[in-house]
């Protein structure tokens, strides 16, 4: 275990993105191995991590994917990171050397709705400190690379990261490996998850619909199912996600619902607005719908006034679920124990280096929850 | 006091509206002086009333406005009653003959969501319980016309009613006089308040939006200042409006709102599709709009992605502000005898047969809550 901050290590640098013919952007990650190092030692509040493994989420492709100035680069993406602390600044007390920690998102802790909201996920820099990502966390050679993404940058075999964003785990998990397959815990189950404990509190007499299958969609599947749902209606295009799904705790899919099977929320995570317009219109009287789907930035959902007023409708949208890290990484991890979470059916490992496997997997739709190994 | 089912009395009775030239529908009220009758005795779970006083809410006007087979004619509408127990059917246990008594919205009790709701007003039957009212409910001579609009049609100086729609204020309300100026809580007054004490839950850090001043706005101003928001914003297009809510503690208007101003709740009572969509642009981080105006049925709400993404906000409707009567009637009563809700301000009396003087003043903005005198 290295601590020295001068000692290289491998990492994945993302430069802007390539566009084909159509306009359409192609990300433009760049494996470097053994050639990153960190510009020196945590500052107060931050810790050195050796990162151990860290999920890959849709945010990270689009960011990536975002053209200069709506993005920067060369940047170290990557916000699910799993890993242990090497060294830690000033004040820091959430973690010792040694510890095993999850990482997960930044916020301010000075705003108002950080201070009195009901959540850090409503920080009200939560842009600011999530994808803008700061200049020179990283050196490649002379070339300053940015991080902090999401305060952590965890594509990246090594890392500093803020305090907040840090969930200390040793008394929870008791291997590395464990540590490696909790990785994704900090964002994309977090937020599936999240949405049901904390934004629609699904009961035992709640139908509840989750439309899209990747891992926040089957996060939530998982965390309705552990909360006692009534039924879980799923919606994907993929059959092989349908079918985990089935194995997670969905009882229908859309097809099979019956005019009595009043849905009383629905978990909105594909990023089509269609299909998020087609749940307000599927959710029951009285129905919510919950959306983190990042979809096209320029279009609108509409909402009909009839269906709206006549049914007493709410859409909202909530980051990470409304999740406090501290609180929910430990009851996910409860949760895993249980076997109400089982992760292993979702996470597929790659070495790091391999990172454009999973891109095609991602896409087609084969691969779930990726997680690369450092 | 009359209590024979037989003995004439009058009312309004509203028949099929008539359209102008260019297809705008005029609603066709008629002042029918001491000639309806009841049809029978309470039945099981129903009261007989002698309404003293009843609130002219927007929805009769919309209601009354609509063709069939929207709507059915000849029909007595009104829904803010207050009255005197002339009568009561078997099995009723709310109140008694000579009991004072103001009457609210009604609902199935025997769905899930009024089992097991937030509120009596989430009832999943509420459309037909309250907007389809039911034959032969008065005569007038030969002809039947309908009642239990809202469970109660308090257009008219006598009316049968369900027991669910009637809260018991005996022990709260000295006088008759005092009970005619509470008339429009169980409906206009109840809904903006009801939003800001149980959707939005108004607090002392919160700034909130009031778009549209009738008394379901001026009810939520109240609220909110009842509930100590830290700031209130109104927007209206008619300026006495305005200067009203100032006095009822509205601090801004919309163009004196600051860019350090954050506002956390909309309440949005104008009906109008594009003041919902400028709500939600003018709520800040993490807003919430709730929308009570009745819109046209026909328009859509749109909401851009990139803004309800960024900033995480939530659009919902909520019949009635959640409120269920029998607790929101007493708290609103609290508040008006502590000086909180200062209903005189907003109400202006008249006699039932000059109730088309009222519908001038409600369309020209003048007359805020009118309440017809029987």
């Amino acid at each position: 275990m290295a601590t020295s901050p001068n000692e290289p290590f491998s990492a994945i640098i993302c430069h802007p993105p390539t566009f084909t013919a159509s306009g359409v952007p192609t990300p433009s990650w760049k494996f470097a191995s053994k050639t990153l190092t960190l510009p020196r030692s945590p500052a107060p509040k931050e810790l050195q991590i050796r990162v151990l493994a860290t999920g890959i989420c849709h945010t990270d492709l689009v960011v990536s994917s975002a053209p200069p100035p709506y993005a920067n680069y060369p940047v170290v993406l990557g916000h699910e990171g799993a890993g242990i602390v090497e060294a830690v600044g000033e004040g820091v007390t959430v973690a010792k050397p040694g510890d095993k920690v999850l990482l997960s998102y930044s916020y301010c802790d000075a705003c108002e709705l950080c201070k009195y909201g009901k959540s850090k996920a409503w920080c009200e820099e939560f842009s600011p400190q999530n994808v803008a990502p700061i200049e020179g966390m990283f050196q490649n050679g002379e070339e300053k690379v940015r991080g902090k993404y999401f305060g952590q940058s965890s594509f990246a075999a090594r890392t500093l990261v803020n305090e907040v964003s840090v969930v200390n785990v040793s008394r929870m998990v008791e291997t590395e490996e464990e540590l490696k397959l909790l990785a994704p815990l900090g964002c994309g189950i977090m937020t599936g998850a999240g949405n049901m404990q904390n934004v629609l509190k699904v009961g035992e007499r709640d139908v509840v619909l989750v439309t899209g299958l990747g891992g926040v969609g089957l996060g939530g599947v998982m965390a309705a199912k552990a909360r006692g749902a009534k039924a879980i209606v799923v919606v994907d295009r993929v059959k092989s996600r349908l079918e985990l799904a089935k194995e997670l705790g969905a009882t229908h899919k859309i097809k099979e619902v019956t005019a009595g099977l009043r849905i009383a929320y629905a978990l909105e995570t594909s990023g089509v607005t269609k299909i998020a317009e087609q749940a307000v219109l599927a959710v029951g009287h009285r129905g919510h719908v919950a959306v983190v789907g990042v979809a096209p930035p320029t279009e609108s959902v509409s909402l009909p006034n009839a269906e709206m007023m006549r049914r007493s409708k709410t859409l909202s949208n909530n980051v990470l679920g409304d999740s406090n890290a501290a609180d929910m990484v430990p009851l996910l991890i409860r949760w895993w124990r249980e076997g109400k979470l089982p992760l292993e059916k979702l996470v597929k490992f790659f070495k790091a280096e391999d990172f454009e496997a999973v891109l095609h997997g991602m896409h087609d739709g084969s691969v779930i929850k990726p997680v690369l190994v450092w």
